[in-house]
């Protein structure tokens, strides 16, 4: 089983990075460009076949390891 | 209209920041877990409305900046 993790800032926390991407794409001349935000996403493939049992496991490496849940979201996506 | 650019390295292309997810969840005790690959997410907001126009702008900005072509593959997603 394939597992997708995204990993997005939390709303209200300053995302610097995004920043620096919107003003490139500003002076590369890409207009009507607003908010633009940068995460991460992880793909993870797992032994367990059982879709509840894969997500259980996935949660657990999230709030251990994947994301910082103090300023990050993370999203989980499964796919057989 | 809201931009999602999923930018993943291309199959074949070393991954050393996803193995090092991998050991990581090892040595934490999760099992069965098998390759790990990290990529990006950039979500932008833009004027545009038109799905087609909007498409075609994403596709520029992932063309010369967003994503390096030659070891990255890029996938836009669109939202109204």
């Amino acid at each position: 089983m394939k597992a997708r993790v995204h990993i997005t800032l939390k709303h209200g926390v300053l995302d610097p990075q995004g920043k620096a991407i919107g003003h490139a794409l500003g002076s590369l001349g890409f207009e009507g460009v607003g908010d633009v935000r940068q995460g991460k996403v992880i793909e993870l493939e797992l032994a367990e076949t059982d879709e509840a049992r894969a997500r259980a496991e996935v949660e657990q490496m999230c709030q251990k390891l994947l994301a910082n849940t103090v300023i990050e979201n993370y999203a989980i996506e499964l796919q057989a």
